[in-house]
């Protein structure tokens, strides 16, 4: 946080001074999980990126990395422009694209290249599960994998074992299990610290930075924490929805916990769909389009369960909630951080004041909230995107389009340093020693 | 072992009787692990049915679980016959045979019931490794796990990450590293781990009993104790390789201790190829056959590790090397046990006696031994096979022939009471509510 | 279990023979921790020699291990002798003692041995907590533990840090905390965990065997299961109360599981004190007296939790309850298992029946019952102590002073034959080097 | 690292420009832990303030925290005065002091409130072992950290078990084992893990941050990461020494990877003896003055195992060896940090050049190096403290009494904000409850 200003900072005329005394001045929010407007499972996500992106600056995040999703055999690059086109024209804060690559071939591979030489992206989503719609076979993550350190991208993983989803989904349904609970009762929790261990194995086969999309269990998280103390280069993004919200499986105890060691970043997986959307799956639950909100409450949420109750300080807020990402996805210090030459992103934060989760008072298009009825220490009050006030006293005064696409480079230091230096001393090398000369057996 | 004999048995004339005062009297071993005359890799192993069982009982051992290894799309059933009609006439010591599951179809499912119910298997290996030989998918895999779970048999696996290791030997030929070290440079700790867990994952999934073959590395036991400790039904198998050299990834300074707690019982993976066999990957590791000794000297080299280190005692000793096997297998109270009704396979062990491990002293036909030069306190004195002494004073006394085939039925109470009363008591049920009578989209 | 019955047994004239049909026949519970009539915090605990003895009966326990515990200062004979006199009139079902070493001495260290030698002593427990009345440095406990390896017996230890509990019991009463909340509230998980590890790092300094009992929270479990996978000999006791129970640190979910492997028997710390006896407790939780039931419900509950959930097989079953204490207590063959030659104590058992646990039905004089309401499956309905049946139809027929004290040898196998393998093969030797002839500086 | 300067910066004439091109700038390291000129076993440490912080400089050192110790029952006031008076003509580098507590009063409790408030010491170390010298009792520990939680200090430990050492030592005298093998086997592995567990349990208990000095066994480093994710404020502080030399307990192998994550700062526990003071060991090895080396190539060490290997950044690296320490201790940003306000503290380093560690070459006092014959990348080139350059080209231009001792305030930020909100949130409360009013046994 910022320790101190410029004592005799010239404020030039007519410049609005905000008296932030009491209060806490922090880089603005980085989400680094969204999924705005996206088409699936036969409908449209409630959340498109002009409303989704106005609740985030409500929440004082001042970015979002939303995701560009070709079909299976269809070109990324054209997915990366069809995201582009769509959200560009409504964004209310800056944002970015990761892209996912749902299937494997040459063709893939050469516009991976394009995609980080000529269209700042350098992370790719993989998908361990929604077997053939996304999913990828290990020697696909393989090549995937490999692909990314060539070119000096971050490999993004969903992990969860497909297989055992789809046989799961089968049994509970010839079980006479239709509703709701089917889901989570098709997906214990190893089915994602499987996938978890899995992808991680193959990352550090070929030396690739892996970052965890939304690890939910505690089981995942410890994979994830593990992995990282046995000196691999894997990141784990918790979702808020895991947090503030307590479904069985979710390690809502220990998460801020977790959060403050072994997890890096926080995202929300924020993709929403109303109630009458959700309702195409009520007599059979693989048909209730996935998703939740958690874009305009991420930072409270942390705050409250992990600074308020004293598990991480202010320095570990920001880092989890905005710096941290900066420096993975390489935009710091152009984000996440409070200097000269960054984009003035902020938000002024009120650490005393509370505030109560609803849908009825949340600047989100959906109609719940599934952190409806919690109370949160820690609210925005005030939030700047570049320099400007738009977000002061509930109320969003961004406009469609005001936000910007920001391109990302390339081999990110806090990604790549420990990548190249390992590349370097670890190289494997031949033992050398004399031609065996004995006998051979002849093979018919 | 048996704490107290008959005190007033009656003694048939003609009968021998044996002096083991301060020597110790115990069920014979159960190798559960052997590849007797194996056809790989474009040659075919060393030790035959004859000399491998001959010193099989030379070690202790007096019995052996072999494997029927059908190629991809061809009949378990003709594979299993094969092997009997080789194995039958050579054997010196009884023995049984587990069977490969090597591809899937409805005919191979079908022929896994036909070997349950006709022909005394109970218990099935799947491959993880071996790509586009004898390699399953997880999908495959959970299928094959699904029907032995039907039957009541156990499900066993070869735990590597087949892909992993493909693209890692592409990756160290590439580099030029063509001899022996390639083998264990492109198969990294992690990559038997990983599997392990999948398999561990998958076998729960669907409530079927796991066995895991060959368990090599701390960090794939960890796994397999983790799982055992989480309640689920899996069992590991160290082999005495393991245990009694020193590869980089070997762990054997913690074997003994895990095998005392977190491994059930102890195979060799005895599968030998000559020097000049070897020597066929001369110039590329990949053509290597793969294979190690170890039938002979398994009991001593546990002996010497587990009891003479003070890790475990006699009573261990026993269950690790014979009766958890024949309960696993469920050929208890038959083997395994000193009983009256039980098969009268014993060894005579001397506690105190050493012996100096060597090619040039072993009964088996293979010119090198792994354990070259190790000095094992514990020798078999003597052992017996069903009632007749086939060894002792060195010297091997057993027929070809001799030795039986021993069929297995299925559902072990060690393996299946548990799952079956899992089954009962952790069935899923439906949520119940009112039906949704709300709002639903209409999908275009 | 009995697997097989003499088939042409001969039944002499005027033997009741019992149909066991579809029934169980195991071996009669052992309860390794119980405290009848203890004289505590001012008062005497409610159920008598005569009571706890009949109760156990009724619940398929045939043997019971108390403790005779002498005040710091006191005679540890006299303890065992008054613990004798007021015990032996009044037990309906065999017993033992463990003595208890409060203070330290020559003359205790002497004692010891005479307990050993003459009374059929080989277990003593110490108390890490208690501070003042029961409890024992660190030093004291090296002793002591070393005491017990030299005369061959098993150290037990309550496992609390002392200190801590003083101070946090002392926190809680300044800052009004007076209800038994308070008595939870200053022994958080870590206290209990933090003197396990202790204790244990202590034995295995001095490599003595070491028996933790009353194991109640999850972290201290995994520190005894740690050290057992590390090699260390060291046993966990958990009590019926941690698995029939919920308070918020007894790790009931994972207690079955744990007690698959890692923990070895089971006992009660049965020690009850009436409604109007805790009530000396009603304005400081400091003054409650200490104690729970179980040695009634012990067997009920272990089977409920354990087998009919799918966790343990019914041989796991009667080692936790029955034969794994015979085996460390030394009391085996002659208890713990069903043989010629062995005592008569058994259980007839019903799987398939239940029963509701109330304190207005059970058998023991206290007036509550902790496991109130629960319904176990598994039901004792017949139990023979000695040949004789003790209890059918809810009804006890024993008579007080039926019971016997059953003493207890050293050198229990299963505890001590590691333990001496190592003091063979682990003594530390000097490194050989020739001495050291160059400077050395004077001190003044 | 400094990322930019300012580019239009003024130059004072007369101000020498150094070129920096292709080396780092940082800021100069923090040795955590230091013993100069000590006191100990019968002599005095060869290193004292002149010698050991030049040597400091050469390393890139500019800053050290040592310690002052009083004797059982000496004043801590008169202690730190002492010292002082010794420190302050003879450092070259700035430097504070930790000052020990080695006995218990209100007179040390008092002594500790006017150290904090009129002294500049936020940190006190207590020991657990050295028994009779300076080793609390866990009492005396539970009321020195209260005390230092109450006046806003950081409780350091030296975390070993005391007793456990002494008994051990005396086994191995009795055996004949006098050489120094001996200190090594006294003290195995658990030792210091236990009293680690212990410590740390201790603190949690009454709400203090605790920094665990020399944290030497991956175990020990294990109990301490536990404990940060289980969300203790707990510090580890690793020295050099354990990373560049390979004692078989010394967990050099992972060390690193620790240091990674779960270790925070590293200090060396510098405290030198001359071969000929060592020497007064030589027939007993509890004679031996116990210390090593380290102040002038922890950061050529920590470099080479940590950054060279691929294991941490550049980023990592500075916090490790000089930021964190900073930010603990309350010096940040006047140390660990580049920026202006800052002293002018800097190392500059070359991270390709290489150097040879000896005894021969060093610029310490003492006659032996413990990393002699190391090879490391990372080299300092030049070293300046307040704005001075007293190190280049292998040579130091400090001179004594130019370093200045740094006072230090309580409550630093990084440790205590966590303390004060836990402090908050989770006060104990009691229960509602109606009065009991039911009957009460009356005690006699």
């Amino acid at each position: 946080m910022a320790r101190w200003m410029e004592p005799d900072l010239k404020v030039p005329a007519g410049t609005r001074v905000v008296d932030a005394k009491g209060k806490l001045v922090m880089p603005g929010g980085i989400d680094t999980h969204t999924h705005m407007e996206l088409a699936f499972m036969g409908t449209v996500a409630a959340d498109d990126f002009y409303t989704g992106t106005k609740a985030a600056l409500a929440g004082g995040t001042t970015m979002i990395l939303d995701f560009a999703i070709p079909q299976k055999g269809a070109s990324l690059l054209e997915a990366y422009e069809r995201w582009r086109s769509i959200a560009d024209p409504k964004v209310c804060c800056d944002y970015s694209l990761h892209v996912a690559v749902t299937w494997w071939s040459d063709w893939v591979k050469q516009e991976m290249e394009t995609l980080v030489e000529e269209k700042g992206v350098n992370s790719f989503k993989m998908f361990m599960a929604y077997k053939d719609v996304f999913m990828l076979s290990d020697q696909e993550l393989h090549a995937a994998f490999s692909q990314c350190k060539d070119i000096g991208a971050i490999a993004q993983v969903h992990a969860e074992n497909g297989d055992l989803i789809v046989e799961g989904a089968k049994r509970m349904l010839k079980l006479g299990i239709t509703g709701p609970e089917g889901h989570e009762m098709c997906r214990p929790e190893e089915v994602e610290a499987e996938a978890t261990q899995r992808a991680i194995t193959i990352a550090h086969a070929v030396n690739c930075p892996l970052y965890v999309v939304h690890v939910m269990s505690k089981s995942a998280a410890r994979v994830v924490g593990n992995a990282r103390r046995n000196g691999c280069v894997v990141f784990g993004e918790p979702i808020a929805a895991g947090l503030g919200t307590d479904g069985t499986h979710y390690w809502h105890k220990d998460w801020a916990h977790a959060a403050s060691d072994d997890l890096t970043v926080s995202g929300t997986d924020h993709c929403t769909f109303l109630v009458c959307q959700k309702a195409l799956g009520k007599d059979d639950f693989t048909k209730i389009p996935n998703g939740v909100n958690g874009v305009e409450d991420r930072m409270s949420v942390i705050w409250e369960k992990g600074v308020h109750s004293g598990k991480m300080d202010e320095n570990r807020f920001v880092a989890v909630t905005s710096s941290n990402a900066a420096k993975i996805f390489n935009l710091y210090p152009q984000k996440g951080r409070i200097a000269k030459g960054s984009d003035a992103d902020l938000v002024v934060w009120d650490p005393k004041a509370t505030r109560l989760i609803s849908a009825k008072t949340h600047h989100q298009a959906v109609d719940y909230n599934i952190f409806e009825g919690m109370v949160c220490h820690g609210v925005p009050l005030l939030t700047i995107s570049r320099g400007m006030v738009v977000y002061e006293g509930g109320r969003v005064m961004a406009q469609p389009g005001q936000g910007r696409f920001i391109p990302r480079k390339p081999y990110a230091d806090m990604v790549y340093k420990r990548i190249r230096q390992r590349e370097e001393v670890r190289k494997p090398s031949a033992v050398a020693r004399n031609p065996y000369d004995g006998e051979i057996i002849s093979l018919a």
